[in-house]
């Protein structure tokens, strides 16, 4: 019995891009490349090379049970591996398995290659997230509703700039993962990061590894280096940070006071106690997976700290860390994009809100009009007193300030002013089309 | 292939204490207590709550794939599960299932009683690790080490000190474990706390259920006060912390430039590039484990801020974050005793290093003797300047203590001073045998 | 000019009591308890400590400017302060000072002071939060008012329930507090830890210096063993989430569309743009400071893994990190005191909206009747059914119960059940006054 | 009496960059700028920018004492700074203080000028650490030093190349710092973000204010779309990180045992009970600053998930969250540029060390002649066990391999092989000349 929990927090592609099954996958993926770099440098006959590579491409035909026993043994899984695929291969070829490399080398390398996977899995679902925010900011462009600031109700705002605020998050949040991506490099330095024992071959080594696997190839080992974990770490928080201020949107929009958005799924939403309630369960998940991230960036930041040529635990401690945080931010994005593509905006409902809230536009007409006449610092108290009288004897607010301002009721009594509202949501739509259009 | 890395981050008991499977036998544990609770007071027949105990006996007779199936549809897998069990136990028998209860009230004590029974995994394997750090301080009581601060040599000490201070930390994680333990709540308060739906009978049900799992019972439903799993996570992060320290000092002692301890083990510690290593994997794989913790306990005290009377995604976070810091810090527990268990200090070699290192004794022993004549402050900065002047001369520390300080060389070459160590050694076996004397 | 957020981040008793003053006095404390301790016990004589007493009784006579200057040097403030008061009694009285200690026994004795210090500020503030919760507990005991959960409406439950919940997270907090100031630890070891020097008096030293200072006497000294900072921190941490979740509600409840609550300030609330606005600034401050606590206290559980007799790094990090964990949590807890001080509940309106919410109450009480006959199970999907035929077409939920479960109006339409939420309301009261009962 | 751990933790100038005199002066830069940026499209008078202009360079000429006493009414310093300064300018130029803006969009710019202030001293400081790092590289490019996997050593490396790795890291968190502050946004939306009551000039008015202040201009506000913090904590944090592990590798190289650096220092050090120590009091120092910086960008992520159109504490948790970060990592910064500036390798005791561990050369040598006859896996095992009988037999290793492997001893003496070590060196040496070649 397994994957209880998985439904909400193993959610989208990224979890299976970091199960064991895929560090194995990666682990064989290095060893192989790393033979194949290493023919065409001519450090190892190729027949062998090819043989490795067939090898790594069936993990069903290596001892992998041997592999998981003995994976603690030195600290980490490579060891094992590495004996494991020698004897796959024979004697022969095994001249060509882990050239020149420590077992950092493939773990790192390795983990490297999860990440631009699982990264994969997660653009997919801000990709989707971010397309249902674009279509909703589109189609409710000029909608208004009533904005809130500190959680109170403040000026109208349109929905379509509310859904673009979530457009350029998530848009923002795809392009820094994707940079991280663009950069990851391989990681090849042998025991100490001196290339020893490749005969002057390492350098050109680590390039062909490199190529092989389409990272980018670093002046030095990063073996205690760990800005390329930090990058990771920092895109992923940040994606994490805007996957939940976008939910919590969501489900602030969706309490039953305000009900200006609600969540329209067959299947979800349920309650055990209350069969009345429809829960906006996929943005409450969002929510759940991504506050999981900062906790996690924090420890793969303390692990920075890291001793001589190889760390003792710090090293170790990122990788169910990394793992973990990549699935948690792959599982908030799929959330998000189930939220978003299943939102139903009531814009009718939002329409009224701002009717209703009389204060804050009167309000906002008065002090413009004022301020004309006295500065906007004295309209500001003048109004802000109007309103608290108001509120104190039930009075109408518009009475109250054509008595004590003088203003024509007439006058205040205009629409709401959503100001350049459309134009800003037509600007990020063009950042999301120009953004996106290569990936047709 | 599962379980790539459940050798270094799943060491111990604790990691299957919190299983998927560990999960379901909580949460049926807890519907079958309920059931028998209910039963207690009358509220249900007592035949029908001996089915629902009987099912909840068997998970495999249960379609768990169907809770599995539907565990993300609520944003949690009680509703499910309810439903599965209504229909094991038929429709008359159902009448016992799930009594007055929200989903929340069977989730949180299932989560617990499996922190209970994961702690006590942890408990245990602290225990190792603290009998053998109480072995070495006896064995080692009177056995002269270099003290050293900010990493650099500085007076005499005892190994037994050493170990009596990993002692007292090891102790100390286990007693705060323990007063959280038993002050571990229940938590019944039906869908919104008031204990509605249950004719009045909803306090007497809450402490029947306590009753039946052994846990105490709070004065009001915690739905959203999280206290007892903030409790849980201070509790786990000082254990970690105490790991991590104890485990720090061993991988120091092991340098090869101290070598004063090593882990001795037939199967761990080699290396895949460097046959001639032998790292001490044991409390590296500790550290690794260790570090992750504070990340995780800041996830939890985070999610502590949690909305009206049922959280909208701060609660879910909880559960992955909670079981993956009880994994962690148990399999850290775990590799510490292994490390522990598998010490040897080198005496001898210690003895050597303070013996060589002639400085810190001369010149504590010259502070000694300055002070009665001169004041502490004078003394000080005499032995000091003489220091500097020894190191930048190469001449020897006692001839010039003996020409600028008038002192005796014969008067400085004691023996090391370590005081009351081990009087303070013995106060902590002390300690150590009251507190484990009601374990045997 | 200073203090530009202090009104934010440094509300309450709490931040004076950490600053550099405070930590002056704290750190002229104990070497004036230390020198009293040392007399006592015949090591130097009572003029001379009685000196020392009089000089760090005044620090305005110290040269405390050299002390800042030179404070870094070491890495610690207390090598030079010692100095300065060497010098300050004169060569005869110096030998009173600083006996048989390390830098780090008075600065860590230090910072116990400062943490009791500074908790007792955080606990009076608690305590005047928790009055008002106790108040509002009392006066609101049987007001009705939706409950909600998933930021959904639920089912009705009582304010007074509600704010007995704030109760009980409040002075749960507060007794977590004082059990760990209860147990605060004398720090004293000499350099490493061995007492070395003190001719055999060390362990009487050191237990006569914490009964000067009130502190408890540990076995062993605790320079890399930190549990008692985990102690502080925890609580603070949990401290921190009980202000943040209980601000959390009041912000949600005087959300403009729920408007339950009001904070009645004259000061407080206003906007720079907005004339309308009532924020509820004391609660949106108090959540503001507690969401620092999480990190904070993740940093000093990981400063806990520190090397051998004395850390690196790790032990300087925590002092910035908790006495900035102090501040903040001290002036949440202020803010929300005063948030709850001034919280307005708007009965009328909770009821309202209950009155208003047909369907929670008429699903509820359909299901308790209809379980009855079909079983729990059968029942909730009935009613689900129901909900979501009148939420799809319009028609009233009573009518379609009417019409498809055969249930009469009549007897649906019974006032909400709050259960025993009166009951439970009292207990927390109870509990309560026992807590305070020995404050008066 | 103020500053009393500044020496350590306001190291630099980037703690004064943050202070609140900073936060005043950049709270009036952007008043100031939005004035001129009004005044430039016409919407006041230019007259009245200048006489605001003026106000804003003078806030001696300012009420601060009311600013400061009425900071936390409204949450922010805003409201008092646009009243104090109105007054200031007179009724008729107060048209032009705050033009547009709501209270957030003033400070949020000023953070971010707050931000890039601090940064730039930040860089300064990282830039002495990567000369000195490049001095140390250059000046021993090829010396021998032991290299260390998990605390033991290994194989020879040099300490060129040590030294590379830490410029390597230096160098890239300056660039990461760069690329975050190039990117920084102005902050202007008006109260919601819709830029209403500006007649449709309000993006206009945005790009105005960013030219104004050289800063890039977004599509929409980032009122609750908090990337650009992110980006911030993200950088910072892997600065730290990058320093604290530097700091570590001095920390760890200046172990008495090890002794192969040593921080030179007239004035840091010494030991208030110690008088024989020499302490690296500076990398103890980064190190310990550094160490705070994780749990404050778990913080900042936490915290970017943000409310509606202004969050309710989220937002106010950054400023004292994100000026300790910068300050913290800016001391950090500044210890590790002294520390690297006094460092003082001793080439002879490296080399001397590396020849005195005959294990890890000989085991490398023979490993590689075995692995030509036997493979690499069998020759391995064939050393390793060679090693583990050296060990426990006390026989030489060269013997043991001579008998055991058919090796001449001769083969195997060879010296110490660091690979491609000085190329690597030359490899990051070009790349920092590269990156530095423009700041001349």
């Amino acid at each position: 019995m397994t994957g209880l929990f998985d439904g909400t927090f193993a959610r989208g592609g990224a979890a299976a891009a970091v199960s064991d099954a895929a560090w194995i996958d990666a682990l064989l993926d290095v060893e192989a490349a790393l033979a194949r770099a290493a023919a065409r440098l001519g450090l190892v006959p190729t027949t062998a090379a090819d043989a490795v590579t067939r090898a790594c491409a069936e993990p069903a035909g290596l001892d992998l049970a041997t592999v998981v026993a003995h994976a603690a043994d030195a600290g980490n899984p490579v060891p094992p591996l590495v004996r494991v695929l020698r004897s796959a291969v024979g004697a022969r070829d095994a001249v060509a398995v882990h050239v020149g490399a420590t077992s950092q080398d493939v773990l790192d390398t390795a983990l490297v290659l999860l990440a631009r996977r699982a990264g994969a899995a997660i653009d997919r679902d801000l990709a989707l997230a971010a397309a249902a925010a674009a279509g909703l900011a589109g189609a409710h462009r000029d909608d208004v509703v009533m904005g809130r600031t500190l959680m109170q109700q403040a000026l109208p705002t349109t929905f379509g700039l509310k859904a673009a605020g979530w457009l350029s998050g998530l848009d923002g949040a795809r392009a820094r993962l994707r940079a991280v991506d663009a950069g990851l490099p391989v990681q090849f330095g042998g025991a100490v990061g001196t290339l020893a024992g490749l005969d002057g071959s390492g350098t050109a080594l680590r390039a062909a590894l490199a190529a092989e696997l389409g990272l980018t190839t670093p002046p030095v080992a990063w073996h205690t280096g760990r800005l390329p974990v930090a990058d990771l770490a920092g895109a992923l928080g940040a994606a994490a940070g805007v996957v939940a201020s976008v939910a919590l949107d969501v489900v602030l929009l969706a309490q039953s006071e305000v009900a200006e958005v609600a969540e329209v799924s067959e299947q979800r939403g349920g309650s055990s106690a209350m069969p009345h309630k429809n829960n906006p369960v996929a943005a409450i998940s969002a929510r759940a997976c991504a506050r999981r991230a900062p906790g996690l960036v924090a420890t793969l930041l303390g692990a920075m700290e890291q001793e001589h040529e190889r760390a003792a635990g710090a090293w170790h401690s990122e990788w169910p860390t990394l793992t973990a945080l990549l699935a948690t931010v792959g599982s908030g994005a799929a959330w998000l994009a189930e939220s978003l593509a299943s939102l139903r905006p009531d814009s009718a409902r939002m329409a009224a809100t701002v009717s209703a809230a009389e204060a804050p536009v009167l309000a906002a007409a008065a002090t413009d009009l004022l301020a004309q006449r006295l500065g906007r610092g004295a309209a500001h108290e003048l109004v802000a007193e109007a309103v608290r009288t108001a509120s104190a004897t039930g009075r109408p607010l518009a009475d109250l300030l054509a008595e004590g301002a003088g203003l024509d009721p007439a006058q205040l009594r205009t629409g709401p002013d959503v100001g350049e509202a459309g134009a800003q949501v037509d600007a990020v739509l063009a950042e999301h089309r120009a953004l996106t259009e290569g990936e047709a």
